[in-house]
């Protein structure tokens, strides 16, 4: 498989039907360390929806990727085997617990398998389906970039929303507050209940105000406090970039993240116990340029090196 | 009221907050004759999404719509009371039933006062819940102008998506299959059943390449036979027209309409009993020049242009 | 200077500092017999604005132009000097009146030398003050291709605006309204007096739908008749083309002409004794895919073989 | 009213007829603390138009604002009455001197009942007749951020453009020129009066090197140092930030603010004595992805908060 | 296989990563009678490139396409075994020659394995070395529907461009001019001998003129008359299409053809013996709205039906 | 020649041929000190191509730049006589040899005129030949910002691509690499011999996260060590700047430098012993907003700026 994967990377970037990073296409999930899957849901979005296209263009901008970090020089496809699984496969589009228990099926086969997933959203709810599965043995800790805590109680008089996944995760005692810490919070709200959920919980949030006074030396040594050794998720929802940076989103928030201090963020996170990671909310039609879905694609790379590097750790 | 009509038609066309076609913004019904009404509502669609932000832009763009039509010489204005009534409000979005009846119920209080609705949406799905307040007393006929039949049983398994309703619209006794014509029909299938529901059922498709070999006179005339004298319906899916014309869009299907074909469709209509009408499926995030969003307000002039002169013809 | 000319029309399109369709930049008026000008002005624009950076959009654009007419085999290069001379200047671009005078001064000064001009807008205001200096010594006949007659008496409480010139010229004694002909006329009025002014005075208006029943061809044989052969001048409005196909316009309306039915019309009028012509209302902050530039730019083209073809008819 | 606040806030925030933030439509002014205004203006501008689209633009983008702040927790909309009072009404668009005169007319208004205006333009003239306004009575002091000075005495040969107000503001006496600071200037000149005026009289001058040098915190509390107790007025030109993040502007200088510096400079600003205040100068046709409207929106917002909180701190 | 084709038909048509038309993605060749096929490559442009994102853009968009047409009711799929083989591989993309071998090269193992390949180009130059393979035995007679001839005879002095391939095809003794038919040729040249080449040979060229004149079915009687029962070859250049329609090309001609022209076009060809086909000169980055590569999908599952029909006539 | 430099510089910044920032044209080269140079060529790219048509979109933004710099007041047209000399003439732009031959013939005449060249590109292969013109006498040491380092062996089997120029100049003696520091490389590598080949050479490379943690003051320090008194190159890639800030390039990186760091990196080499500069990799079709060619011809009056205060220093 190895030599697959390297074929598509000498080639002209344009060239090929797009996985993402150009790693080869798989269906037998047997070999696989890591599994690039998209999951192409927006049906719980209640502002600007268009992430359902996410996973397309992110594959297609994700072409742009190469195989050797320029910091690290890790290199995932020698660590790891590596493979696009595709997407999930929905059958009821319209019913947001359906569409879910899709998800989450989708997950046990990978997790029973043993793969780590790497996953492009999709809008924010489809991280919760992924934890009933990764998370169903015991609780996850989680980094958690992102504009929004998430942890609402219902928008729109619903309980599964994008704006709720992680009040219900830990609820449903997948996710442990006390090992899970959200990073790049900001923008208003019409009630300070997802500010207060989290904290009460121990959730530790680093608003983009404290954020920008720490720098990143500083939080990257209180994330790997909060988190510790045990098994963690990474979520890294794209509003957390700057939206002039990344336009391509639904609920964009100003004065955010920009792409070097994310990228920063995610080198800092090496060595941590990452159990499955997501990037998502990714919504194409508000991205004219495309640079939203690269920034994507990006950082689906450097989590994708720090996942191999800690699954195969043979780069010093 | 009718003075306040006029001021902001002396305006230039950037000023002011976005009334459909500058008519005042009305929170009391009774007087009005004909409600201008947004659907913002795109949750039972199977592709690309976007048209929830519809009304807004077919707002926006339709200031460019003045008073007086240059070939009827029609003034809607003079003729009725017409008002903006605001949008439908929605209760559960993530529900697509529960979002029917919130539809249901905003008509029903136009249908009440005995106001006719001019509608802009949304997703096709909407044209039933707008039919099961407008219809409630006996079954319409309709005109329906659209790439698709929307005939099918079921799209990803359920009963109500936007390419259902008017199956459910006959199943309900709403639609009066035998007084309905379908014009503009196109584009690929992947099941005959969306084509022959309807013709077995009574309802006459043309598709484009009857339209274009009838021509507009004989499609016009055929019109009329079909509906009749009773109560109707007028339904505009802006994917009807070309969508190089009209991007916007979430089901594009190449090869139809001009825009100015449509507008002597509509013209053609004259006469007609028509009980509501709506335009629908114009999406935003898909149309980067915002002719889509102009064409759809246009639409919505001409066929007030109809209303209006069917409810009080005083101009000859 | 012929010599010039071929030059740039053998190098990739892309390349060289670009003027009208690749015709010299001259500051030489004497040896010239067309000149190609530039009169980035939209100061008199009641709805979306832009129009001043037509002159530039068009000149990139153009040079997708080449030599020789396919259906002509017209190259007005050889039958005739053309060059670019650059754009009006203007001193007061905050009052109108003042930058008519200086549109008005520079037209003079080709006048004098005896050279036909042949200009990009800019904002239909603009063909006025050309008037002012071509029709100095004598009315002209007009051919204007318009969705909108621009015979209002005022627009926004102004005399002078891009809704009025032709009422003003009519009054000014510059053009003789039975040697007038408005095509493609369309779109709702506040007021009828824009559609009446003209007929009253003797100008024929072509609406868009008699244009349609018509033809082409009984169109063209009708232009003619009305113009004769007085000196005339054309002026063609971009809006007169469909929106969907030219969105790059401050005030679109839909139903109007391909730009093939242009083209055609254009060519139609061979032979006619043309003092002027002009292209206006190209507004590229509308136009996202250029295609409204290069619409404007083939009108140029197009006009400019028929203008060369009069001045040195050696092509049978 | 306070409850009809807050319905719109809880819908979907692509739902109902767009205002400012989603506040109140309003027409009766006696109730209101702080009147949203919109001034759709862009006649005075030299370089690219369309700012005149700013206004929609920003109301329509403006519905992603919510409530209460995430930093000092202020919800504006408990502390004052504020509403959405439409835009001002032009009557001669293409005259300078009379648009201006419908500004003051309009912000007398407001003045004499006693209401605080947070105005979306429009280009940069149009401060100058709010100031005729508001500092009829006394001079105000000003906090001005902007990549340029707008203290050149002419452009384009007219003493009024949007490069000129302040300098006029200072003449008229309406500006007190030593409580007066601009901060984020840059960009090159064709002549250094523009940089010389403001010194002269008194205006402290912050370039954008020296704001990154300085820093946030030293340069807020400079500005409070300058402007002091006195009634002041804030405007924000949409231009300091980097036209990178802020395309949108007509007269872009690379080398501006981020987003997260301009929302920090205005939160530093609170307990002033703002009398009014303004965001101008965005353009929606250069704002491809509509996020410098959400830039324009989240000023306004954060502009809100502190003129609430002076008007009534009940906020600790 | 024919299940697997039956399951990508039924999702979402955002879902999953992209193959022509949802066709399965197939690396053994053997069981294939039609091979869809991408050739990204754009380096024999001399106006603007792009073509070499084609086959990516077309990808995606042809995920619209569905199984039965509604006219023919051909369901392709049910006919003939197809699959979309991925791209041709380049070794030297900077070298013409060593790219159309490269070309030739992946073109024989389709030809010796008896299978007949729909292309999506890349830009025309492409046609040449595919028609080395495919007419390597016997001379093609040709449809090619184009706004340019491509027969000069060198362009930027190479022999090899986008602007020359079908002078050198028929130069070889691939191409058989008196079975050759160009339609929609348009737009002006700098030397007639583009036009002149073909008819000296025997090609029989429509103009877009004479196409309009004749009518669609007048002419698709003369391509049966011109190209008989031999061997033919279906190239389609999208600048065919009316560019305001499929601005996504490199050398846009305005005055052409309607997608609806176009796909009745293809349509008349039903019958003839075609042994290969291509749609060429998709350039995604002028594709704003992405209709130009819906129009070139559509194009290929137009040109799909009428090969499946040939191959294996089921349907009456 | 100096006041023909003044008036394009008080006009409307929309009016006129586009020039390099409003340059005069000029044919004659010996009253020249600099030249600004556009090429536009972009035939040895792997990735997205475009860059051809930089040249063209850089002119005509940088019709914003004005004459006095905001910091340093130079005014490089009263120190220098500076003109805009048009574009390289190419003749055989399929073959990549031949096109820089032509690129080095154009820029002998300008060497041996003793003019230092401010060039346009193009990709980044241009400046190979331009350093075979400018340092045919002696080599040259380079100031080279960028997200790569340009010094592969090979792309695509080709020694000549945009990734390997600076590897030839070192080998053909051009480029001395003791003399030579890259600044802002960034993104991964499919081989690490692209980072490998300059430091054994000798070239100083700083990473970005080098660059980010040094300062700009330590870094123009640094640049002014290794490149000392010699004759130098400067050449900006614009992918050096981060491609949401800057999206108009070909192969973006994300995580690069700010707009205004860059301009503080070229204010920091004043003094420096330049012969020539260029900036390369504008890509317009991938810039919708015009910030890209914007923040281009920006960078070019930045190092205009330095280029004439070190070829008369007559600013203190």
């Amino acid at each position: 498989m190895t030599e697959n994967i390297h074929n598509p990377m000498h080639e002209p970037r344009y060239c090929g039907i797009p996985t993402f990073m150009r790693a080869p296409l798989v269906t037998d999930l047997k070999p696989l360390d890591i599994a690039l899957v998209g999951v192409p849901y927006d049906g719980a979005v209640e502002a600007r929806s268009g992430a359902r296209q996410g996973p397309r263009q992110i594959r297609d901008m994700s072409s742009m990727m190469r195989a050797i970090h320029h910091v690290t020089r890790i290199n995932p496809y020698e660590l790891c085997k590596i493979g696009d699984v595709g997407d999930v496969h929905f059958n009821q589009i319209f019913d947001i617990e359906a569409s879910q228990n899709d998800i989450t099926s989708f997950y046990n086969q990978l997790h029973q398998a043993g793969i780590v997933p790497l996953s492009a959203g999709g809008d924010h709810s489809i991280t919760l389906p992924i934890m009933r599965a990764i998370a169903a043995d015991q609780p996850v800790g989680m980094v958690h970039i992102d504009a929004h805590t998430d942890c609402c109680n219902e928008e729109m008089n619903s309980k599964y929303s994008h704006g709720t996944p992680f009040r219900r995760a830990v609820e449903e005692g997948l996710l442990d507050p006390k090992r899970t810490i959200q990073i790049g919070i900001r923008g208003a709200a019409n009630s300070p209940e997802c500010w207060e959920f989290g904290p009460k919980q121990g959730i530790r949030i680093i608003y983009i105000e404290e954020f920008n006074e720490l720098g990143l030396e500083k939080v990257n040594k209180e994330i790997k406090q909060v988190v510790g050794d045990g098994p963690t998720y990474l979520t890294f929802d794209i509003d957390s970039i700057d939206p002039s940076l990344a336009p391509g989103t639904g609920t964009p928030e100003i004065g955010g993240l920009t792409s070097f201090e994310a990228q920063q963020l995610i080198r800092g996170l090496r060595g941590l116990n990452f159990v499955g990671a997501d990037v998502v909310e990714v919504s194409p039609p508000f991205d004219p340029s495309g640079m939203t879905a690269l920034i994507g694609a990006t950082m689906m790379y450097e989590i994708l090196c720090i996942l191999a590097d800690k699954l195969n750790p043979k780069v010093p």
